[in-house]
């Protein structure tokens, strides 16, 4: 029932030596497996809480936890090409609500999945913090109301933040 | 895919050198950049630990974490702007409730977002806590009811607050 | 856009000089000031760590937290009035599923609120913990059927209690 | 407003000298007292922490928290009964599942309530902990429907688990 | 009211002696009791924090919490038997994704249950931890759509990870 | 090796029928038991999280946390007349550090012990809470040491307030 | 390196058929195995949060989690045999602080430890729990002073108790 | 036992109508009230967590928690007291250092305490968040050696932060 | 300043590729490299909390974090090499308590550190966990005497366990 | 008693337009102050919870929360310019115990302090963390031997690590 040695062997990074990083954002680096049990719709979540980039106009380091999560069709991200794609946001410059979309995006395009969802928590600058959170439906489905239902329920319990 | 440098020059508060800082009530703090993201509704919080105010009747000081979040739709606020403007309420003098609904207010008139909802946790007077929480979906649009249903379910699972 | 001085003025306690403490139930304690923000629906939760009551046949000393949320129509409890009065039950005595019904009725009677909740979380006597909740709607309105809905949906992730 | 001596007197368990425990399950040791507030539908939860009983197989005693919420009709349970009552599964045999059951069932009969849940948070044996939950609503009512649904979108987000 | 004593010996694993430890992926070792409790339907759920496997790749050691929860219809799955079949992954190398989903087929098959769900939550690998949850629903039952729902309403407020 | 009849007989609260509930100060409430392990020092604290006073300036109710611990020598004092005994603060009027300090000084009288140390958390006013902790070692013995130690080294980890 | 067969068939609760489970107090439960690392001091602590007894005056079930750390000598105790010895005080009465002793004077006597300590952490009993401490090293050694030590800088740190 | 009425009528600001707050560091503010258990050392504590003042250098408002510990000779500070002055610092700028230093000399001198320590936590600028603690025993005495232990000893397990 | 080309190739492990798992007892997976600070003493530690090994008796697996702390002299631990290590224990039956010891005598045999400490954690089985700790300081150095004190004191403040 | 205008303006980055972010690791970066409180020993600490840097040999990026703590002499460092100077590490390859032992060597040299730690906390790779400790006391003083004797007590109470 494992996974046969054909299907291991077309994950390129996983397990693989000499792992190059990648510190400009480059979407290339995703990688996809196939999914196996497409007969039944279910999430698959990523935590990421490793994810820096730079801010766009002044060049200082930003700092989050990433969230993502999805419904898959036929494909499946693999999460090592994942954390290498997230490394590549590394020295890259852009705001907090453009990163969280640019993922969502990119992966939208890689998987094309039933369902997405990107929340970015970032820590503070100035004593304030912002945690984007986009989400996708794929359209003429119903996934499209329930991404729709997601984001009208979204963060109805914003969890205590107190900046230590 | 980053923003341009055009578009950050636009923003005169962010890595500005000699900030001044307003302790009395002043919206024209706030400004905006645009939304790059307008295919798609996404939601953005801000959480803000350091807020302060003075009673109106007594003029002591008092203490809050404010959590803002909205769904943008041209506009969106700047965060070092939003700092600048809640620190401007440090020396203005009004009840809890009514701090927040005025943080409401101005940011609508600001962004006319498609919704946004403003939660104020105070930290207690007398033994009691006050935590006031309004919202606004714009009038017309499916945003309208989207507020009324999280106005009926709000915080439904209040945290448990011991006042230590 | 601050309270004027004859708002302010007309609350007798708050700020008060030489406060009685009553400790037999007095609803006649509550005070009340204006709702300014009568177009736009919202809540005010109070979190209350300090409330204690008698058995009404032991009379023994019992101990809670009153969560208190409501959505104010015209007219707003002032908080220190609403400690004065939860200190009314300091030598009063009655179970525990009475005192949050009463509490929510006297609030209903001194507001017309458009809804109100009353919560109550007790500390343990013999090994059990006893939380009332009760709710209630304006009759003919909306927040009847608000008031149905929060009852179905109350509390259906219990905290973890271990009576330490 | 409180309850009087007739109303307290009926209570034999409360504040009773010389409480006979029972260590054999005893449904007969339930007591109730009529509900003052009848014309508004609330909730009154219990929690047990301190729930003991036997492996039917083994007879190795087994512990729980269990958590008892219900929306009363014309009767309530006394709470010191409610204790009495469950101290009887002390040297009683039966497995997780059935204990909960059990317990909403005696409850349905003594009370005939429109709505009664019941959680049983079990600890571990053999590196695996059960948490059974079943609930009903009066048939007929409302309260049918309402009990549906709480099981349909029961415990959505399971506590965390680590066995420590 | 417990169960007798033939009911009792029919569950072979529990309470064995000399019980063997399996730790190549076998469903044979699931067993079933009766449901007693059928004219109601309600929740069992497990926590599993002690599941391990192999990545189907590298051969590393993998972690995880499983939580399993169902409605019975009429077997219901002994908590022994359970554990063993976890075990039994133990040797077996599959990803994430496909573990979760060949439990949930497994105990479909024994089971025959109305409802159930099986979410994973993985120790990280490379900064980055993966959680999958699948469900299933009775075809042709109101719990096919239950499954939908509470698919659609998973996990919206992913809980906070970092790592340590 | 239980503790015999005659000695369970003269503890007069315990289990008591009617006990009286006194809310002004009684030092004479308390009762005390003979220590059966004298050969061997040890501690016992008790946890009371239920305790009240007055504020002796302004008659508002005050709240903490008490907890008590001491080393007995000959005596041990019942847990049921030192309930009895908070309770008697109850209406009593006095600043937070007097009260830790007069509940220390009537328990050296009560039991002679080896030692005792009185630690109170009480909630804020005004957004600040105090903690008085007092101790004693029976003097001309080692005790007189530990005292003085135990007090040079207390609460070097001051546990996080945010008032709420 | 590991034990072999003759060390384990040893002993006989361990893996053992049909336990007798035993309810009224019996030292004679407990069984121990040899200490194969006696170059090297060292601690061992079992964390017991399973245990439950009489009250010797009311005959009411009193629970508490009980913490024994000890440093072996010779002897070390069996973990299975421990849980019999802790579960046959089911149905034993005495007083939390006689508990506790009793625990470490049987271990004392099984053992012969170098040192050996025993902390009980009772649940509420109208509103006040218990927590007894009592330590004990081999006199004439190093560890007598070790157990004073230990004894002196008891619990610095109270745990918050809040009854819930 | 408790204050009598010319003790108490000494305290100038405790339940004092119309406070006037003064947001210019003004240590004149502070009050004392006698210590009435001179004969026994001990500790009070105040958790401050709304301390807030302006960077020196920007401007900007910088917040803290400040934790006060003290043990007092002859001279108490009353609490209300301290709240004025701790407000007095919310429009002074100085850093983070200098204000806990400061904080305690201002008491050293308004009480000369046998012992006091004074420890800040300040919400991050820049990612990084400040601590400063310093401490004081009065010269000549055991004190000045109790200061230099705890220094010596200060934070050893630093808190988790996350600046969230 | 950084490790230099040499210095890294030596590892045979870190960033290898088709690294093979064993999961016999293998303490010559161990490898280490040279300490660069070796003129200031300095603390490791690292937190292992995938650790799992079988039971000796039963073969049923057991699962524990490991704490692993010490003091470097020449050689310093590779952190892959060690979890290779910690992976050996996979298939390998012992007692908890000899797992701990077994692992710091192979560390000191493969460093000859100053001092070292190892504490396991392990999960309940029959509702008791087992902590074991052993340390040991380089005879005839200061860290002898450093190893006792600390086993003297070790583990004052049990962490809270309840097996949920 | 603030710091004056010609104190400020010798800290170049505080306050700074445009400032440049550095991400090769280069402690030139670093900027004192003067203590203005040389009579009174005092610690400060930074927790420094956005530190990332890279693996020597794999070039992966490695993240940690800092904690450095020091008690001042003459100089203090600069908070601003301690945050460029760890994000000089961003790009830089170096073990988590070389990074740990640069850190400190780098505030030696540019402060002289009296004492200085710096405790490291990386997020796991490959299933585990490590955590570098080190510690300095200015020789030939008695700071030489708080030093010491602060390792000595290092982390007695480790953190609860689980990887999640
Ligand atoms: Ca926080
Ligand atoms: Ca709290
Ligand atoms: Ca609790
Ligand atoms: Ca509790
Ligand atoms: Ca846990
Ligand atoms: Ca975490
Ligand atoms: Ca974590
Ligand atoms: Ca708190
Ligand atoms: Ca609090
Ligand atoms: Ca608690
Ligand atoms: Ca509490
Ligand atoms: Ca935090
Ligand atoms: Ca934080
Ligand atoms: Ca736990
Ligand atoms: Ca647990
Ligand atoms: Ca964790």
């Amino acid at each position: 029932m494992s996974r046969d040695k054909k299907e291991l062997d077309e994950l390129s990074q996983l397990g693989k030596k000499d792992t190059k990083y990648i510190f400009d954002y480059d979407p290339s680096l995703l990688e996809t497996f196939p999914n196996k049990h497409q007969e039944n719709d279910y999430f698959v979540k990523f935590n990421c809480p490793e994810f820096t980039s730079l801010c766009p106009k002044t060049g200082q380091p930003d700092f989050a936890t990433i969230y993502i999560s999805y419904v898959p069709d036929k494909l499946m991200v693999e999460s090592k090409s994942l954390k290498l794609y997230l490394f590549s946001f590394r020295n890259h410059g852009d705001f907090h609500e453009d990163c969280v979309n640019i993922i969502m995006k990119d992966l939208i395009k890689l998987l094309d999945p039933k369902y997405i969802e990107v929340w970015g928590k970032f820590t503070p600058r100035g004593g304030i913090s912002i945690d984007p959170y986009c989400n996708y439906g794929r359209p003429g489905t119903k996934w499209e109301d329930v991404a729709q239902k997601r984001l009208f329920y979204h963060d109805m319990y914003p969890e205590k933040v107190d900046n230590r």
